[in-house]
């Protein structure tokens, strides 16, 4: 690890304390899609982005574009890119971490420039908290932003075309937001906002697919009655249905590797002490990395709270209300940043992330890998979130040696093509 | 049974049905202690009761009480009574039964006076809508209403001593609402408000005892934390935890007999579907007639839920919100209702009662006993409450054959005493 590493590190977490000053709520980070602390934000990374050579712009969706171009006509571009909105309440470091990681880059290769334009993209909105609808900003970028989506209010009734305007942009400009011809790959820092590297002692993560995720609500419907004269044996009782089913959500899960299953709530009714429950309503959440695994989890699953229903008299009405597939990153970008850490010094974790990054919306578009950071304590969406200085070296490193691998590629294949 | 019983019941649930339409709220019945219509309940209870040959007034906490005099000083007096309020949206059943079924027995009796008064009191709070306290009437004629009780308001700020005033009564004489020394019994009818004897298809219960109860909080602190990045092995999930001890309660109480558990009511936090229960709080009802198998049952069953937490590094902390020791009924009054049902022609159940009752308050201070009629589909507290006619001419010819064997046993007393 050098000196210069240690600096940088210091700076990267200092620029991310500094972004998190300008929130919407004086005391707590809040910083939704396009308000007004963002003008800051975005004012601040254009100053450091600018003096670290690269020109930038704001696209009609508001994300921040700093391009540090290769001077050669359609020069292949990499794409380096995280988000800068946060949910309420949050920490320093979901999201613009990756961006500021993304600039610091630059900063260090400073005159070794690889051979290939480097655009670092501050996504305008990924949390999805204003307008009830995420990945605004890598949508637009992908081409994917259906124009009704626009059409869409916050709580005040603005719509996002409005807040487009009020922002000084233009929602005409949408189709220039689309990713250069050029792009041939993306890569997305992260923090892991989860436990698992921190329970192994490890710094890194290579992400090799963003798992897919079934949302379901599970309504039990039972009969209220006394709790006290009415007999155990002629109950139809909702809320012992779902306590079975919640029971057996969990024991599926733990005993099938990488599934997540999560019950994380229920409303019962009339939800009196003395009245057994007659209506109960839960989610389902299923998560893996294979379709096919969670498809058999929720087949299975569903399968246990309907005789969990059953057996008590209690009906059960299922409701999906998401179904996304998982989104494998590019393999061969993912072994070459695995090989990265390696030679960099870092024995990396391959895993798959269990929530929904930018880089789902940018892989089918181009190949695509992620680098996790440890997360201490496993802490996200939280004043308290935070990342290592040892972390954020290992990942500057990481990086840096990825970056090599990468203008190894390309060199090769301009040889390969010369002698072709 | 005679045709002048069949009458008789006929009239009894006219009258049911003619207090009914007397309601705070238009189209459902709704008549809370000394709310508006409980003057025309009172009105018509007050000439039926007169008609019948009976002295009325009203006391000082708002009971109804009509006197059957045998013309003797120092009569012996038989009570008989239930309430006149009602939950919101009730039935048409609950509690004004028992005081019509009164009226209608000395209408009966006619002319063939028993050896004894009877006092008829239509209780004016029972349910404990109004003030959140339930049992006033009956408190006040065993002489342990709390006089600070009277300044506990209801939600419009109206103490309970002001009502009493609105009302046109006087708080200052609430001592001679006081229990006549001569009483010598008090025998209640009521709906069972539960399935039992429909399940069996009886008439009639003879309640041994009215239950014991035990309410508690159950509150579960785990870890909240993202559904889709913290894998099964490192969750402290407060959900599953409390699901598990919510299987265990319903498994526990139907292993053992006349024991009824409930957890009705369950509130997670955060509460959303993607994020794993950090803190979930649950309801914990056990009763039970006998007051140690409730005891074992709640200290196995906190013990259940303290493993199902431990186990997943969840914390449990339990708060006891209610703790009513269980209230035997009269054995020899109990064993004689019995024996005039079987002698009227109905085989009767003996039974607990899992609510509370006014019977539950007189039993400490005179010798009581309570006769159920089955609910059809165990219904109550709701608009469908019913009584069957043919239930109601089997309540009525048992309680003539009670009154007849109270007779006789007044009569060898006197004998007795006579000789002696």
């Amino acid at each position: 690890m050098t000196d210069t590493n240690i600096d940088c590190a210091t700076r990267i977490i200092a620029r991310c304390r500094e972004i998190a000053t300008h929130t919407e709520i004086p005391g707590e980070i809040t910083r939704r899609f396009l308000t007004h602390p963002m003008h800051t934000v975005h004012s601040l990374l254009r100053l450091w982005m600018e003096a670290a050579g690269m020109t930038v712009h704001i696209d009609a969706i508001g994300n921040l574009r700093g391009l540090w171009l290769y001077p050669v006509a359609n020069a292949p571009r990499l794409i380096i890119g995280s988000h800068l909105d946060t949910v309420p309440n949050a920490g320093a470091f979901d999201g613009i971490f990756g961006v500021i990681l993304g600039i610091a880059l630059i900063e260090e290769l400073h005159e070794h420039q690889p051979p290939f334009s480097i655009e670092v993209i501050g996504f305008s909105e990924e949390e999805g908290v204003r307008f009830s609808k995420p990945f605004l900003g890598s949508l637009a970028v992908v081409g994917k932003l259906d124009p009704e989506t626009l059409q869409r209010t916050d709580q005040d009734g603005i719509s996002i075309a409005e807040a487009i305007r009020s922002y000084g942009l233009d929602p005409a400009s949408l189709p220039a937001a689309v990713l250069s011809r050029d792009a041939f790959a993306y890569l997305e820092f992260h923090i892991e906002q989860g436990p698992i590297l921190e329970s192994e002692g490890a710094s890194l993560g290579v992400v090799e697919a963003l798992v897919g995720q079934t949302r379901m609500q599970l309504l039990f419907e039972g009969q209220a009655n006394h709790a006290g004269t009415t007999p155990m044996r002629l109950r139809h009782d909702a809320m012992a249905a779902a306590a079975e089913a919640i029971v057996a959500v969990e024991a599926y899960a733990t005993s099938h590797v990488g599934l997540v299953a999560t019950v994380g709530k229920l409303e019962a009714s009339p939800g009196a002490g003395n009245v057994i429950a007659g209506r109960v309503t839960t989610s389902l959440d299923i998560r893996h990395a294979n379709n096919q695994t969670r498809h058999a989890a929720v087949d299975a699953l569903t399968q246990i709270a309907k005789t969990a229903a059953s057996r008590r008299g209690v009906t059960l009405t299922l409701r999906t209300e998401m179904e996304q597939s998982a989104v494998p990153l590019d393999p061969h970008l993912t072994t070459m940043l695995h090989t990265a850490a390696a030679q960099a010094g870092f024995p990396s974790r391959r895993m798959t992330s269990g929530a929904g990054h930018d880089a789902m919306i940018l892989a089918p578009a181009v190949p695509s890998t992620m680098l996790f950071l440890r997360s201490p304590g496993g802490l996200s969406h939280h004043p308290d979130e935070a990342v290592l200085p040892q972390d954020v070296e290992a990942a500057l490193s990481t990086a840096m040696e990825f970056l090599a691998l990468l203008s190894d590629e390309l060199s090769d294949d301009k040889t390969k093509d010369s002698h072709a």
